[in-house]
């Protein structure tokens, strides 16, 4: 359904489809109460409206930014008259400084208070295992350039499965930069904005070895652990350096199922990550599986060769140990593992917070290996989804 | 003290000084009792030894990463035998794999699991209000550039007071970077990485207008929120535009103690801080207070104008509001304010997750004034100090 056709100011960029009128407004002793055509109720706290009022003195027109401060009003601020205007608009005049506010009904239904939907936004995660091998959603680089359906569906599946593979990225130095800046730049770390992962004398990690490297994340070491990881592979012409992947959200699950002794340590049992060179030196210091404010997995940090030595009391060394070797063994049972070989011009990208990733051990002598990567931010991933939605919502409104 | 003319290793990068001595090593049942020449006693558990084995063969020699890996040893190691060395090491043979590992002896007193100061490191903050007001500390640019004692105190004085000036900052574009990559380079955000605050007519923020900006933090918007933030000062010549600073945390220690039940709304209710334009739509959500897992204070964010429509439960809506304006009535309250005006030259730097910041409107057709800022993170200070710390120990300990 189009907007309709008023001149209504709404406090953001965002579009708000009317697809239910406002009925009546009643104004109570703390807030409005309102009937919708549909015979929806809302009820919105007079200070709540107030805070919101999308006008020019109270928005600043080019930032969108409130500029109107909520203690210019008193606390009882209680309104003078409220009514549903001519073309469909909320209008509420305000008691002591006699202010007009007008909301778009869109807008207001959309914020609605007793929208329960909004209160708790229902997760997109999906967790994943084994059955995951062989179907990891797959996007062509040059679509997800021009294609903001199919940018997208890919940033979703990052958000939700937690990975995703791009196929067709330039073999070139820097390659992967122009659909990385689809997202936003690349963030900086003590690796450099984009590094190559090769066999280098000058070393400062182990990833820069042939190595096998086990399941891992990246940089648990920061309290600002990269949210998403970019590896897009240039040479993979060596015996060996296969690709390993698993849902670490999915191996807290079952831990927690299995054993929900180590579970409760590692949840509660804040462990140092640590990586020093000699110009550099990052630690941080959190449970290995550490929970949100909602009890749910919020973060997986795992890294045999990014640890501290644990500094936990006498008595609490060994069930931590016993604890850990059991995380460190689920990792490496096949029902959690998917596993790919990366061709030059693929690009896998994944939640750093949550998906462990690890490569087979390989032998430099039979072969070139490079990969070259970066690090994103959920914040920016999250931005890209809701820019590329509102935009696409904005088309499917217009009406051309 | 020197470090022993011995040939030992150690896993890291750091310098550990052999103040006591090894006096026995005895082997028990889960780890081995030692006994030090000054008297203290230390256990430590056979896995934790085995794990920190500091050998070549265990630790990468070049990137100090450990390549060992806990699983190739049984969950119920045994040393085979343990004694202290000739030349004061601690060796113990292993069960098993009859593998050797050597340990330092400043190493392993530093590492002692039951020195309590390992496992609860004092807090170094210190928190403040009016009482700062013209003693914030002061450092000179071109003494911070070469003086390692004076960086370190810089960026000490960041970390606990959580703000510090630094005076004769080059005024000149991007005059701040060689300081700042003292720390680390700059963090992107969608702002740039280093951004001008001025009258711009391309605004996508109430920062680049002239109207009076309260106490805020900057991205509170982000899950990521920067950690540090400098303003380099290039011109102030405007009627207005003073500096005002408080310390959130300070207040929020207040707001504990005079009004319980507002710190509790604020700590325990998740509020949405948003921030969009064309093309960018931050948007998180958590309490305005954030405890960490100690129920200390760990976080502050306060932003009048970037703030989402509170979505919380129409009967929670009253307490919200009555406990955010009592936060805001307290952060204009004298009491908790420092203010100062910057002059060219003059660069602020302040822990943007605590220390709230503010300017006072100012008219442009008075003057010119143009300051030039940028973000770090907490994990690139904490860093920082660390490694400036271990060159000044290193130093103190060199013969010559």
């Amino acid at each position: 359904m189009a907007l309709q056709e008023v001149d209504f100011e709404t406090p953001d960029f965002d579009v708000y489809p009317v697809r239910h009128d406002l009925a009546s407004a009643t104004s109570g002793d703390t807030g409005i109460h309102i009937t919708w055509s549909d015979g929806w109720e809302s009820w919105f706290h007079f200070l709540w409206l107030r805070d919101n009022c999308p006008c020019a003195e109270c928005v600043h027109p080019v930032t969108r930014e409130q500029s109107f401060e909520i203690m210019s009003v008193a606390e009882d601020l209680r309104a003078a008259a409220a009514h549903v205007s001519g073309d469909g608009a909320l209008e509420v005049a305000w008691a002591g400084d006699g202010h007009r506010s007008r909301y778009h009904p869109g807008w207001l239904r959309a914020h609605c208070h007793g929208e329960a939907s909004l209160r708790a936004p229902a997760s997109t995660r999906r967790l994943w295992d084994a059955g995951l091998d062989g179907a990891v959603p797959s996007f062509g680089h040059d679509t997800l350039l021009v294609d903001d359906v199919a940018a997208l569906r890919w940033l979703e599946s990052l958000r939700d499965l937690g990975i995703a593979l791009v196929r067709g990225v330039p073999v070139r130095e820097h390659g992967l930069v122009p659909l990385i800046e689809r997202i936003a730049p690349a963030r900086w770390t003590n690796f450099g904005a984009i590094w190559n992962v090769d066999v280098s004398l000058e070393k400062n990690s182990n990833a820069y070895t042939a190595l096998e490297l086990p399941l891992h994340s990246d940089l648990p070491t920061r309290e600002y652990m990269p949210g998403l990881q970019f590896l897009h592979c240039h040479a993979n012409e060596a015996r060996g350096g296969d690709s390993l992947f698993a849902d670490g959200f999915r191996i807290a699950e079952a831990l927690a199922a299995e054993d929900a002794e180590a579970y409760d340590v590692l949840t509660g049992e804040a462990v140092e990550f640590r990586n020093t060179d000699p110009d550099c030196d990052y630690r941080y210091r959190v449970p290995m599986i550490r929970l949100g404010p909602d009890g749910r997995v919020a973060e997986v940090r795992i890294g045999n060769f990014l640890r501290g030595p644990y500094d936990v009391a006498p008595e609490r060394m060994g069930p931590l140990y016993r604890a850990y070797r059991k995380l460190v063994a689920m990792t490496r049972e096949r029902r959690f593992q998917i596993r790919f070989r990366l061709a030059p011009g693929d690009m896998v990208g994944f939640d750093n917070r949550r998906i462990l990733h690890a490569r087979t051990a390989f032998d430099p002598g039979t072969g070139y290996r490079r990969l070259q990567g970066c690090y994103l931010d959920r914040d920016e991933l999250h931005s890209r989804i809701r820019i590329l939605d509102r935009r696409l919502r904005a088309r499917d409104m217009s009406p051309g």
